[in-house]
């Protein structure tokens, strides 16, 4: 059988019991030119709570009574003619939270299992990282020597982001909940200072390390430290909205950044972003990662979780911030 | 004697009878190299309302006990051998808010008084006009066919904007308050329409009057405004971040964009721009708008007042929006 998890409900803050339902449905059979993959891990996204609403945004919600969306990676275990996969490829695409998935290849990628952990596809080699590299440097276009501010810092995008802005030659400072990310950041990833905003004021502790200003500000979160970080603009910086996690449960009572003013007095420029536009680049995007993460130069950091009935738990942790890089759900039984 | 505005309090909501006193103090005698200009008229910008406020901006504030900052024109009646202006030349600059202004001609300006009235050299030819210029074709990046909102759209800023994207071939539409506003920048500018804030819902008419969406918008107001032209972006749209009319006189409790997120859902920008970083380039759009104003395709409108004791209440209108056009006020006397 295949366990799926179901949208049954569209929350108005965070989940709940009543959001999702765990459903057993026979194992799908490929059509003429499809495949079945089983898949070994989910990816878990802030991303994913957005879907869940209705209304227009980057792409359409997830319907009520469908599988909940979400990048997969998995082996393919039945092929029906299909023209580029075979049985026993690897492939991560938009499998969605289940146990299998049947697909025709669009958006779907071959991985090579024995260069990375299959964790690794759907993280720093998948669409955080692309997130990260992307943005940071087609958005953020940062140069040596800028000074680099960063938050959900040791998250799936953020500390990519940070490690990227390093190997470009930046000064690269993180925001991050709690001592040990904190510790992680700057012991691990090597970044030159972390704030810990669960501790310290965060109007103050951005002062103190970026005594000269911000040029580039990579923003995961949203709220009160978007509103800091502008607070602290240098001129010409950029702002590279990447999401907004402090707001994404509670986007009726939104908090807008009260200083954005001070893009006119920095002349500074705030742009949003979303991944799937670099999409024909992320071939190219991904070797150099590669590059980077086989000269160390580029650490990734998996939090594996087991067990697709622990979905909803393991899914608050993305709002809770009780994980540590790249949220993922195993879902292969053993 | 010199009639003088000088700031004795910073006000923290709208200015009142203790934030300016009215002084007359002796005529001052240009020293060497300097000119002493008598003012005609004086500018009266929603800027004005920021550089009475402590602390980093753009520009330094104003000091207490200091003539209040403005932007002027007026004539040359006596120099101490300098270098550029002589007797009888008219001149534009920072001459502040009194009758008569020394000065060695730093960022002053010798203007045609035959070629234009004087009132349009410190409105549609000067820094409104600029900000408008550089504003929408600079940030705002308009081409042919390009859907463009404006706020504030009868002002001495918005209405250049409004006319300048029409005459590069876009769709314009204007919000300003009233109908007379509205009639004006229809049917006096050429508008392709007109929003009225005050009478119509916000969201419900840029939905009519922008069904597909919105490629520019040039903003001079924030608030609630701003809210509803973020939640029609179409993709790549650019945001002008030139000014914040509605929250000026309340930045402790300024209101961000709520809707900021549609930033990253349309991959849009949102950049602040200040008149000043263009100086090098304001002769040649000057040259360019005032073709245009020749050629009848760009209109100018001044509202003039008289009489530097009613420089508060003059001055008030800028937040009530009572007036239309570029706010003057002519402070010779007969």
């Amino acid at each position: 059988m295949n366990k799926q998890i179901i949208l049954k409900n569209r929350p108005e803050g965070l989940p709940d019991n009543n959001t999702w339902e765990l459903q057993e449905n026979p194992i799908p059979e490929p059509k003429e030119g499809e495949v079945l993959i089983k898949h070994h891990y989910i990816s878990l996204d802030p991303a994913m709570r957005g879907w869940m609403r209705e209304g227009k945004s980057y792409i359409e919600p997830v319907e009520l009574d469908d599988v909940m969306r979400a990048g997969s990676i998995g082996e393919i275990i039945k092929s029906n003619n299909h023209p580029r996969f075979k049985v026993g490829d690897y492939v991560t695409g938009w499998g969605g939270v289940q146990q299998y998935a049947v697909t025709n290849g669009d958006n779907w990628y071959a991985v090579d299992p024995n260069l990375a952990p299959l964790p690794m596809y759907i993280g720093t080699l998948g669409m955080p990282g692309m997130t990260a590299y992307f943005g940071i440097l087609e958005v953020g276009k940062i140069k040596e020597g800028d000074i680099v501010l960063v938050s959900g810092a040791a998250g799936a995008v953020g500390s990519v982001v940070g490690q990227i802005a390093k190997i470009k030659g930046c000064r690269v400072i993180g925001i991050a909940g709690g001592k040990e990310k904190c510790s992680y950041i700057k012991d691990v990833l090597g970044f030159d200072a972390a704030i810990d905003y669960k501790s310290e004021d965060i109007y103050e502790a951005i002062k103190n390390e970026c005594p000269k200003g911000i040029d580039v500000y990579f923003d995961n979160v949203g709220g009160e430290i978007l509103d800091a970080a502008l607070s602290r603009l240098r001129m010409h910086a950029r702002i590279v909205i990447c999401g907004a996690i402090s707001q994404y449960n509670n986007m009726e009572n939104m908090k807008g950044p009260k200083n954005y003013l001070s893009l006119l007095v920095s002349r500074a420029t705030m742009q949003g972003m979303v991944v799937m536009d670099y999409a024909k680049d992320y071939g190219s995007a991904a070797r150099e990662m590669g590059g980077w993460l086989a000269q160390g130069k580029l650490k990734s950091k998996e939090d594996v979780y087991e067990g697709i009935e622990n979905f909803h738990e393991t899914f608050l942790r993305l709002f809770s911030g009780n994980k540590m890089g790249k949220l993922v759900l195993k879902v292969i039984e053993a």
